[in-house]
């Protein structure tokens, strides 16, 4: 598979079955899957693409033609068609649905009508409902009656006449009373829900607080649409993540695997910010421009400008990281602001007298030793000059840190995801600002015209 | 509760019960639970602890003391104690767990005997066995004798006389058979099931797999020792997404919620990656005073200094981020280096050709709106400065893009996580080595000594 030789691969694979292939694709990683997989023998692809888990499929499905992907999804359970559909780009999934017109018209319905960050995208429709007055006996009837699925079930969903929610029991409750007891029993009506509307975040974070297998999805009206389970939330919490990461990293979100997004799409997903980004930075020539007159008269200024830009930088995006992932976990919130600023502020000083105290004993050692002249040709004192960087060091790194962690709360403050305030994009402000900072001090501390 | 007014707060619920609270605080973020905790009167405080959810249980017990600590602790359930105490820092939790004398040592033995990062830390000890000649009926006896636990029972867990983990059947299998049959009628023999000394990654790529509900643990020699839950899995992967977060971010991992953790210990975890950066960037300045002839000349190349390392710093973090969650989500390895390193250098050279553009036309389109001078006072051709700073952001971004994509493919082949790669230490990287090839660049155009 390594070597990428499909010949040899197909010689190989020649008399394998379909449950040889299904095993050798679960111990694969999903791209070495979807790589795998044109090399199946076309007859038994259907019965290997059946038979394999939920993310392979779904791998595999982006990376086939159209009419393949169409042949191969009849062979998934119809409960689990839906959700390989919402994974897919809305697009593809729509044409897929309207092809497969034996599908329950719910499922297309939920599609359509769902956007992706609500949790009605994500139903699962396969649940077993009772009313108050059945009795465990009919209801082991009804369990014994159904076709087995792929996921147990582990809770009975009881609702009333217009199917609206009333409780939900476990299946082990049921032993607790006679067979041929009404459940009525055994009701306590206290039941945690969640809304089809409600975001896939809350659903989330309702999942982490409860410690719930499986929570009930009702519409506005309580009425039993669906449940989500706790697998469902564990892959939409990964996308989740890829997103924030993605996001924090500078990058538009990718829908496809990175191995299989051409060189094109990732120039078109990446190119846009770093323009915007290499725009922003622009300023800094802008800014450099200004200060041409004392970069003429002192030219080791340059010398410590990437390293104070960046110390402004590094102890920034350290801020915003923090920030960030304390309001994804609800660590904290905007309430906080100003509690963050002060802490910030402190923070940001005691970082930056002590890379203060590292760049003074690096610049006085390099002057001591006499293995750089600072002092560009004895026009200015080596102490001035250290004083200058430290300064800069110091403002710099305060300015950074309290940038990094209130813009984070701004941006979520306008309702937008804290995230996008990427490592880079941080950078940028900060380099702009944090010069200015630098040679206001350099033009007063060197006296320059 | 916002004002942070405990007086106003202690009169206000003078007459809650236990139940209000532990109502209240479901609906609070985690710090506001903790802030709020305190001011409930000292005799409810173990009630309404016992009713509050895990996480905030968790959260709550690590801002109090350690003898109100043990007061709590005593109010959950025990088979929830052990999830507790694992989540802790492994000393206080050992200390809660030598003062906790009436625990299963069984507990103890986990808790100081797998790692974090091992699945046998997180396994639960309460799940239901079976041998393959017990009857359904004698199952529904065993559950109804249980008492009720805060997690349903699922599944059932077929082991034979030495405890070695056979099959694992449904709840809701067992209806399909006579009540007075052997469930070995029900068995195939076949069970995924995780090693207790498993990673933890291993677990949570496994759960996303198979989108299994829960999962047996056994030991080396295939006996069950417990069980993991999807929800267990959730909360673990929440875990490391801080952890890679923070990580990539450049800051160490915080055990504490960020609003709990003094500026002290702030200054502790992030003064030592800010310090090993500053140290790494502090090479631009030597770098640039060995360039410094070539800056005394043209002054004009510092002002761009800040725009052509930070073109490079994005890229980088860009595809070093694609990279570091493609691995981390399996859709790449590191047998595709080499790919990934072809795929990097064109989109590193189309990017940068793009930036290549977006430069020119501004320091074009300045010098002739005379908006700014880059000729040195006519010591430089205008075009000659434009091509020098064109060919350094496109050799940087190229570079840059490079670096950063093989960077987490090397830090993973040495065992380590990728996600160090943070986007600081990668901006540094890339400064230093970026200012060598722009200033090679500028001595071979504009011809400096």
């Amino acid at each position: 598979l390594e070597t990428d030789d499909r010949k040899t691969l197909a010689t190989i694979t020649k008399h394998f079955r379909a449950g040889d292939f299904s095993e050798i694709i679960e111990n694969l990683s999903r791209t070495q899957a979807a790589q795998l997989f044109p090399v199946i023998r076309k007859e038994l692809r259907a019965d290997v693409f059946g038979r394999i888990s939920f993310v392979h499929q779904n791998y595999i499905l982006r990376s086939v033609p159209l009419d393949q992907a169409l042949e191969l999804i009849r062979q998934v359970p119809e409960e689990d068609i839906a959700l390989l559909l919402r994974k897919m780009p809305r697009t593809r999934a729509r044409t897929i649905y309207e092809e497969l017109t034996e599908l329950d018209p719910e499922i297309g319905r939920q599609l359509l009508h769902y956007d992706r960050d609500e949790v009605g995208r994500w139903i699962s429709y396969t649940f077993l409902t009772a009313a108050p007055a059945d009795t465990p006996r009919a209801i082991y009837e009804r369990l014994r009656a159904r076709t087995p699925r792929s996921h147990p079930v582990v809770s009975i969903y009881v609702v009333d006449q217009e199917n609206r929610l009333i409780d939900r029991l476990e299946l082990e409750e049921l032993v607790r009373i006679e067979a041929t007891d009404p459940i009525e029993k055994l009701l306590d009506r206290e039941v945690t829900s969640l809304q089809a509307s409600d975001s896939v975040e809350t659903a989330i974070h309702r999942f982490q607080v409860r410690d719930a297998v499986e929570m009930p999805v009702v519409d506005a009206d309580n009425r039993l649409i669906g449940l989500i389970r706790a697998d469902d939330i564990l892959h939409l919490t990964q996308d989740a993540f890829s997103d924030t990461m993605q996001k924090m990293g500078g990058v538009s979100n990718f829908d496809t695997p990175y191995m299989m997004t051409s060189v094109f799409q990732q120039v078109r997903k990446r190119g846009g910010w770093l323009a915007i980004l290499f725009l922003g930075e622009m300023l800094t020539a802008t800014a450099l421009t200004y200060y041409e007159a004392e970069l003429d008269q002192a030219v080791v200024l340059a010398l410590f400008l990437p390293l104070i830009l960046s110390s402004g930088g590094n102890s920034g995006s350290q801020s915003s990281t923090l920030i960030i992932r304390a309001l994804a976990v609800k660590e904290c919130n905007l309430s906080d602001w100003f509690r963050i600023f002060r802490r910030e502020i402190v923070t940001g000083l005691i970082l930056g007298a002590l890379l203060c105290l590292v760049a003074t004993a690096r610049i006085t050692l390099w002057d001591v030793l006499g293995w750089a002249d600072y002092t560009e040709h004895g026009k200015f004192s080596p102490e001035l000059v250290t004083f200058t960087v430290a300064i800069g060091v110091l403002g710099i790194v305060t300015w950074g840190n309290v940038v990094g962690s209130l813009l984070p709360l701004g941006i979520r403050a306008v309702r937008l995801d804290p995230a996008v305030i990427s490592a880079p994009l941080l950078a940028t402000f900060v380099d702009v600002t944090g010069l200015m900072i630098y040679f206001t001090a350099a033009r007063y501390i060197l006296d320059l015209a």
